[in-house]
């Protein structure tokens, strides 16, 4: 076990424990723990609360770095600002820390709303939070966006779902399972029930290959932005930042949480009626699609936006593509922080 | 040995041998054959004569079929138009039809310059063509257009690129790279030691998804272009077009032409002055990139556009991206029609 999912490289988060969780592909995780970082103070009215989700390979580490800070849109001296790692995440209960019947490849299949289910018990059952004033998520974080606001519509006053989509493409399916293949194909994977995560080093740098093509943009590349983030190549990008980062990660917590992307639909409470669960929503949400993003592209995410009764579509503008969001590009950040505070200062249900 | 690189599935072309090639990178293809297919008639001012280079998996024939025909920019009643197979595409000299110290895996490295100058030997002592009315391909091909219009600037009166660059990009490089490895990856390919392409469909397959994530756009999917292709689900169209399209090709050959693919650059006549390499270019040139190209993009294009002295940016607009190559857009091809002939019109040196 590497020290990689851990307080000293994560922390500090607290684990809390929401009991038996049921899964809606069957199963459940008899002892379901959330790893859950807080900023700020929960005021008296417990009215105050921002939920951040978390996506595909982050934890609520990069959601501090990435959002969270005085004079920020999310600022904790305002907001009790509750950042939950998802499950699979490695922090929350995941295939590299259940044990038993759930360890590793054994691992039960979760979906967004089973994460979604999760963090409201935790809200209302741990916290006592009845509404939140902002729920804000990118990429898989703006799935459990979505999710929450379509499942718990008189929850969410406030919806700002960056870099991902309700229901997510076919594209997006798609390139979603060639990083699963690329770690699966991995011989040293075994079907998930290889010793060390640095026994599937080959997959896990092809799979870093596919995020330097898909995650950025041709335009990062062409204005030599890798070369600004401190990389004198390509090959220098792609093993250093890249492999470098995800490297230490666990395979099959990866494959849990890619199996779960692939899948994020609202549109499963309606019937497969995506119109008739968007229209659902009473949140005032703001879509924010990032310009250059190569798989939740802006043109998916406005089609949605136009199903959403109370929104506003506010792309925000980066070559750096989808993985502007690791917060590489300043601009893109206080283009961010300008739509969050618009929306946190609107008049919301 | 299957019936993909034969007559029957490609033909008619003529093979045609140039003799020893050395090669760029070091040793030589002893006896080059490049499979041949003409159209028309060569006049006697032999001054009608077209070239078109092939692309990555593909052969004269859909080059045919997505170029050439009565009443096309490209008629056959007016001009000698030659189709040459690139080396590595299984019908010219490739790893698949070799034999001995160059068969399979031990093929040597190809790069784009030397399919340029066999084919320029091809023209000259075959054919007694000294100067070309027009040279246009595309991806691979518009490769070699510019490295044809860079290294022989008098022989080039025309050219047209389409989706493709001179200097391949460093994004552009690592897709294709992901290409490769979804290939060497699979155990079955042994190091290119493989009996059948058949051993090695697990990576053909990853390879075909890989493609359908880059080769089309999200557009292409949300519009639904898949359907309209005749394929109920991202599934069917993945499994039976998109893998049924590369299932019978073969491995060592698809990565030799990705090997010259990555590298292909004019500025290598120049010391890595792509400026001054563009500037060598005699022939009116239009560059045309396609507007929904995830790795050839528009920007890349227009770039090395403004350094060609006598060039014009005639982009294309089709949602199916890089692969409209193979015809599946009626409107683009119609735009491609009016471009080159507009090309072949216009007063060239």
């Amino acid at each position: 076990m590497s020290g990689y999912y851990t307080q000293e490289a994560h922390g500090p988060f607290e684990m809390i424990g929401i009991g038996a969780l049921e899964l809606e592909d069957g199963g459940s995780i008899p002892d379901c723990r959330l790893a859950v970082a807080t900023h700020g103070t929960l005021n008296a009215a417990k009215d105050n609360a921002i939920l951040v989700p978390t996506w595909y390979s982050g934890t609520s580490k990069i959601m501090e770095q990435v959002y969270i800070g005085r004079g920020r849109a999310l600022d904790p001296t305002k907001y009790f600002i509750i950042v939950v790692n998802q499950i699979g995440s490695g922090l929350s209960t995941s295939p590299s820390n259940a044990e038993g019947a759930l360890a590793g490849a054994r691992f039960p299949q979760v979906r967004i709303g089973d994460d979604v289910r999760a963090q409201h018990r935790l809200l209302t059952q741990h916290f006592g939070i009845e509404r939140l004033a902002l729920v804000v998520g990118g990429s898989m974080g703006a799935q459990q966006t979505y999710e929450w606001a379509v499942r718990y519509p008189d929850m969410v006053r406030r919806a700002a779902a960056i870099a991902g989509t309700a229901r997510n493409t076919e594209h997006d399916f798609m390139y979603a399972q060639t990083l699963i293949e690329a770690i699966t194909s991995d011989p040293a994977f075994a079907g998930g029930a290889y010793k060390n995560s640095a026994d599937v080093a080959a997959g896990l740098k092809r799979q870093a290959k596919l995020w330097t093509v898909m995650g950025w943009s041709t335009e990062f590349f062409r204005a030599k932005r890798h070369h600004a983030l401190g990389f004198d190549s390509m090959e220098a990008f792609v093993d250093n930042f890249m492999t470098g980062y995800f490297a230490p990660m666990d395979p099959n917590n990866l494959n849990a949480m890619a199996w779960k992307w692939q899948r994020g639909d609202v549109s499963r409470h309606t019937g497969g009626d995506l119109a008739a669960a968007l229209g659902r929503i009473k949140a005032r949400t703001f879509v924010m699609p990032i310009s250059h993003d190569m798989f939740f592209p802006p043109a998916d995410c406005q089609a949605e936006q136009q199903l959403i009764p109370n929104s506003e579509f506010r792309p925000l503008a980066s070559i750096d593509g989808h993985l502007a969001l690791f917060g590489t590009d300043a601009q893109m950040l206080a283009q961010l922080d300008a739509h969050l505070l618009a929306l946190l200062g609107a008049a919301a249900p």
